[in-house]
């Protein structure tokens, strides 16, 4: 039996070296490569994903997870070991019904959808993303009937990023936010008409980069194993728990944006580096629940990051750096980074309206995949509902439907996570303040690492070996509710905005 | 027939991806990768290897090879595909004998032990390395003895970086240099004491990675199939010919060594950019012969970069991105990038006591496969050898035995390429001006690149598919000689020093 588990063990290994290699192939791809290098790229990605998958869906490995998912076997592996076997079992019975065509098929599709779509964008012309757009939703309807024949793709879809989540369980809890947002939303703007609270002026790169380097080894980054990089749009990337990265994507004119995608992306690299090394290179070993993933990064980005008690231990540091900071008083930068006004950009948005650009998101996916709306409907769409939730219209799709990549590769459903990581950030908000103490009073003693600590061994630790009800039920002891969240807002911009 | 070749692209192509994945994992390794993800690179990069490997000596290959190899098969392909196919199955016939398990403990081994020599070079420690370097030397008469059964290791290692070569042909060589070059030097250092030609200050490293670029567009690399960055040691990487990619090294008290491993790494460059379409990502795609690869990094470096005339169209550019050397004249600098004196270290050395560098190299290699010297007398030996031939003794072995990577992951046999590089250099520069004329003027009226279109026509566009004897035949209608270069050395610096 621990015989079979080593043989198991042995093509864990080599998925993972297929893995190592896609994911430095994306890292170099974003940060580094030349035009010239692409098809080379695209081919060589798409072989080596098309390896991993017949890997992964081999009889070998079939023969190896029947066996070890026989009851007495199953019973004698360590609670990881289970997890492994049965995500392991799932996938490959899942996946072996997808032809293995398809998957060479789907990357080179995505490979091209994603330049189509960055060429769109900068040409703010979405006629010239509308074919691969329809391209991405009728292969990623295939792939929903070979993985998961029968059912409503939507779900399927959402399942895939936060196991677990159904639309019967989003709708209400987006429906409440809407109720109880939108009020909010309209006093707080009754009072921001009065505020300026621009920064101006020209913000050394290279300072910034300092900035940056401070702000992550100040959450607890360990630059041992990981590194920065720039790109388009920020992320963060996983190669191995001693290699997790993120990048950036610095403004002369504006460095505040990058300081939170900063903090955003630590928080998703804390999460990776702190997954218990045993389970390095597994299917356990990375977070795949996108929703618990994007509760690290806000939480750190909003919660802990919108806090002015975050800044009281750095903020002399970082006007050391940035010496156009100095013109601004603590308090003054407190309400520039609480600024709550409707926006265009998602990626831009303040945490209370972002809430109105994922639930659109959400409702734009329910019109692909449950109402069949036509891609080229979709632009005025998405204008009519940015002007029923935010009350603004965009003037191009550069700033509206095509603001946002994840569409352009088939990440269909990986939206709503972005909302369920601030729910669940409310409720981790309380739980945390009932064990460790007034976050207020961490924060402003620059203990934000027993924060961090708590994180580590509450979730990061246990990668993906629970799923997202599990954490939030061990964590927080209570059902999923978006009530923490509604309260926290509407405390923090009472006070603020002197509602 | 046609099939066949159809059936034989397919392997090729999927030999490309092993060795795409691998380039960019080494190119990542060195510029970026943060230290926790070493143990994972190491083993992804040797499953990789071990998966070429094994496909590269598969029956399958051997097959298609063999059915390709029969004559009138073979009479029925065109030239390149007939190179293509002579090549892989001579490739094939010599792995096929090395044991699948030795590439990987090759692989693991050579990491381990470049990691050790840095570690080595930077604790200036030699007894760091010397277990690594005694490995390597047995891992590669090891391979010597699956590959080439019965043969001298020395020629087989000579072979390896440059086909065709053997000690046979170099020594007498490498013996006419040591004769004429010993007195040259002598002349110059008796009128070298006079001379104070260094530059000193602080230099901004933006403004030379500026500099950088302007003297890669300036000889012809074409940026959009290539990118810059930077590591330890300079290096030029191919992945595909649309992605050749250039490191560096800057330091801010010493601007002009990086000037120059620009424009060596941009000869390198060049070359693999400008390889015919047709043979990309084949075994004829890149040029595998190591003098001759040389011979174009360094006619670029030293024939044409240590040319006065060479800098006069844009040294005003220069002068511009650093306004140190607005201090400086034209005719000053020509005399700082030409000051010939002993030293250390061989990537610093003039292009003149370079040859007793690499004469050096070759002799210790002569040593440690011919007479088998122990490891541990090889750092006595190489100071002993820098005594004889250039008058000083290293203070450490970091700047002794320890200064060079090549032996740290196996390259033995590699140093006497760049001495055969400079030596063809001599013979093209007499084709050039036969053919093209006055390098001088070509130079000083800004035509550098119709140089460079030469060396495309004459020698980069047929990759490997032409050993550098039949490269140097058919440039220079010549046999080898060292009498064009030696003649150069003199003509040059008998005007520099006035001798």
């Amino acid at each position: 039996m621990s015989n079979t588990f080593n043989e198991l063990q042995e093509i864990i290994k080599k998925l993972s070296y297929y893995v190592h290699v896609s994911e430095v192939m994306y890292w170099d791809m974003r940060t580094v490569m030349p035009q010239g290098g692409f098809d080379d790229r695209m081919n060589t990605l798409a072989f080596m994903e098309t390896e991993r998958f017949k890997l992964g869906t081999s009889e070998e490995l079939k023969k190896i997870l029947d066996t070890l998912s026989k009851e007495e076997e199953f019973r004698a592996l360590s609670p990881n070991r289970q997890y492994i076997v049965k995500r392991m079992k799932r996938d490959l019975d899942e996946n072996a019904r997808i032809p293995v065509e398809f998957v060479g098929r789907f990357s080179e599709a995505s490979s091209k959808s994603e330049r189509a779509w960055e060429e769109a964008k900068r040409a703010n012309d979405f006629a010239i993303f509308a074919p691969h757009l329809e391209e991405m939703i009728s292969l990623v309807k295939e792939r929903a009937g070979y993985t998961h024949p029968g059912c409503e793709v939507l779900d399927v879809l959402l399942n895939e990023y936060e196991e677990g989540m159904t639309s019967d369980k989003i709708d209400p809890i987006f429906n409440e936010l809407k109720e109880k947002l939108i009020p909010l939303v309209r006093k707080i703007g009754e009072k921001e008409t009065a505020r300026n609270s621009v920064v101006s002026g020209s913000f050394d790169i290279e300072a910034q980069k300092k900035v940056q380097d401070l702000l992550l080894e100040y959450i607890g980054f360990n630059s041992d194993k990981g590194c920065t990089g720039e790109t388009e749009h920020p992320f963060t990337l996983n190669i191995c728990d001693g290699d997790v990265r993120v990048s950036n994507h610095f403004h002369e004119d504006e460095p505040i944006g990058p300081m939170f995608s900063a903090i955003h992306e630590g928080g998703h690299a804390i999460f990776e580096q702190n997954v218990d090394h045993e389970l390095n290179c597994t299917v356990g070993g990375s977070c795949s629940y996108y929703g618990i993933h994007e509760s690290q990064s806000r939480f750190y980005e909003n919660i802990l990051g919108r806090n002015i008690n975050f800044w009281k231990p750095i903020y002399g540091k970082i006007q050391a750096l940035l010496p156009q900071f100095e013109k601004i008083p603590l308090s003054q930068f407190e309400r520039i980074i609480n600024r709550v006004t409707p926006s265009f950009i998602r990626t831009d948005a303040d945490e209370v309206t972002y809430c109105f650009h994922i639930i659109l998101r959400y409702e734009m996916e329910k019109a692909i995949f449950r109402d069949n709306v036509p891609v080229s409907e979709l632009p005025l769409l998405w204008n009519k509902k940015m002007e029923e939730y935010l009350g603004i219209t965009p003037r191009s799709d550069a700033e509206g439907i095509l603001q946002d990549m994840h569409w352009s590769d088939g990440s269909f459903g990986y939206f709503p996570s972005y909302l369920l990581g601030s729910i669940y950030d409310g409720m981790y908000l309380d739980a945390i303040t009932e064990e460790l103490g007034d976050v207020d009073k961490i924060l402003s003693e620059g203990r934000i690492k027993e924060i961090t600590k708590w994180l580590n061994e509450k979730i990061h630790r246990f990668g993906s070996t629970r799923l997202p009800a599990d954490v939030i039920e061990n964590v927080c002891g209570k059902p999923l509710s978006a009530e923490p969240l509604v309260r926290y807002f509407t405390e923090k911009y009472t006070r603020i905005y002197d509602l």
